[in-house]
């Protein structure tokens, strides 16, 4: 899972690092993908369940809600059963993100909105900073303080953060990261452009509330995607009304589009047109469905016709150009072979395993 | 369907403005939805009825491709059998060009890889100016000239379409649109970043071969969506391995992500978390089903708990924020009532009905 920024992006801001659990954020660190459960965090058993199967998708920091005390009191075993570091997500009662970090939480989200008393949060800083624990000043369009007046929303949540910021540092505090989340793409975006030129700290980047994964997908991604190819975002998070490792999957698919991440497979296949002679469609789900099951980063192309067919196929690891009836397969660039209609997706595939799995 | 740009996106390129059949592209106009058919073009019954299912989705312009002469012949029917302007996508004979200008096609796509005799293009060019039919030099990275030696990709399709463009406007022809499409995001990125600077003419932007639904829908959206939020790219085509009319809602929800165009109601949806204590993946999935009805613009919110629940629920056209047993309805700002859980999905469109359809 390297990380190889294209030389054709803007360049990426370069923030302080800090580390949740072994996990660094920021600076030149891979950019990396986070996901919130959405059991009960008081059922332990479940939120454990939940959070090992987004360790196989290889999801990289895991938060958890806690809205009261006996979900904070939960988070001391959740923490023993995970391998990824946990974060404690705090709303409204100081005394949860105490009781969090006496569990043993690796990272602490605030939201300024919802914690307003500047006592109550210099006591969690203070606790924060006794452990060497980061504090996400998680700023959410939704959520802001109703104090501020009619200034603009982008306005609204950069000073939210920005005076949430200046208190951690007037503690002596900067293991900071921090994020302004809209539903709104382009108010999202000028939020984090505008706090990314004003602070130091690494910026954890969403969009919130984007809804289910037919629409939130696209919301997600093009907000996300245009944060990343500015430069901006440190850490990513997926927002989906869907089970979190759909926020995972999706998460790497962004960052894989942007060259920014390799995580398994990548498949080019065309849309089809009517010059296409054999079924792509199909050809190329079954491709997809075979390529699950490889964990190593390899590019699959999947072509149906003569105009692009054989550049895309040549510019993949291992390609196939489908004609009528018979198909030219591709490896590294070269022509290594030409194949039945009947025989297109397993020798495809024996091409993938052989790279993949050499021995 | 209003266009209102975000004053906090990057301003638009202003370009020439051009017209395919009575759809304006560039300059001011509305950022224009299109698609493929991926019919057999021969197949005149087939075509036209996957075109009128697409106009059902909005889709704006259509693209055919044209293999041979029979297929260019059919266009003259299948212009004939549908409502939105006809786009005949010719590679390697330019006879085909010709026989689809005498069908009467609204325009023409010419890949410069692909037809590289200058007098073949001059004729037509030629015998498109004579009609007024616009002319989009479509350059594709699978398809470059080899004589191009050892530059990078991003110049290799840069020069191809500077090159063509040069040689229609040496005819006095300027009906231009240009696209330079890749598989890699960055790289098409920057060859649109590139040629936005150098030519006055729309372009049509898109990620070509993106692949199938699943993987494709987030190329597409990252790319688009970034060079739409650059300010660049007046028509889209989102390319998928899958049934065309998901290409068009794809692009609509690109487009509504960054408030460019409205395009139906838009549901903003909580991921839910260990707050939340109603099944609110299963009530945002009816509520979506029950909003395909919906042609109207509107702003939906299905709400989780209290922390963002409400603000987001207020902001919204109609909102619920939903907790146990009952939830809070809200609609133009103003709580209007509390709803039973069993009534949370009926009582929200009731309000969605009642302003969307007030008679």
């Amino acid at each position: 899972m390297k990380t190889d920024r294209s030389k054709n992006m803007s360049p990426r801001r370069i923030s302080k690092q800090i580390q949740i659990g072994g996990v660094k954020i920021g600076g030149s660190a891979p950019i990396v993908v986070q996901s919130m459960a959405n059991t009960d965090t008081r059922d332990i058993m479940s939120t454990i369940r939940q959070i090992k199967e987004l360790q196989e998708y290889d999801c990289e920091i895991i938060r958890v809600a806690v809205p009261d005390m006996q979900a904070a009191q939960a988070l001391k075993k959740i923490k023993k059963g995970i391998k990824i570091p946990l974060i404690a997500d705090i709303h409204f009662d100081y005394r949860l993100a105490l009781a969090a970090l006496e569990a043993g939480v690796d990272g602490l989200r605030l939201n300024p909105g919802n914690i307003e008393d500047k006592d109550q949060i210099k006591k969690v800083v203070l606790a924060a900073k006794e452990r060497a624990i980061p504090i996400r000043i998680g700023v959410n369009a939704g959520s802001l303080s109703k104090t501020q007046g009619k200034k603009s929303v982008v306005t609204r949540m950069v000073d939210a953060a920005l005076e949430e910021v200046k208190l951690l540092e007037s503690l002596d505090f900067d293991l900071i990261k921090v994020s302004l989340k809209a539903f709104d793409v382009p108010t999202t975006i000028a939020a984090y452009k505008t706090i990314a030129e004003k602070i130091p700290y690494p910026l954890h980047i969403g969009i919130t509330e984007a809804g289910t994964p037919h629409t939130g997908v696209i919301r997600n991604s093009v907000g996300i995607g245009s944060l990343l190819y500015l430069g901006i975002g440190d850490t990513i998070r997926v927002s989906l009304t869907a089970n979190p490792r759909e926020e995972v999957i999706a998460g790497y698919e962004i960052l894989k589009s942007l060259d920014l991440r390799q995580h398994g497979p990548i498949l080019v296949s065309c849309p089809t047109c009517g010059r296409t002679e054999v079924d792509i469609i199909k050809i190329a789900q079954q491709v997809e469905v075979e390529l699950q099951k490889i964990k190593k980063p390899i590019k699959v192309a999947v072509m149906g016709c003569v105009v692009n067919g054989p550049g895309e196929a040549k510019d993949a690891d291992v390609g196939i150009a489908c004609g009528k009836g018979r198909g030219i397969l591709f490896r590294n660039g070269k022509k290594i072979g030409i194949v039945e209609e009947a025989d297109f997706v397993k020798a495809l595939m024996r091409e993938v395993r052989e790279i993949t799995n050499p021995n």
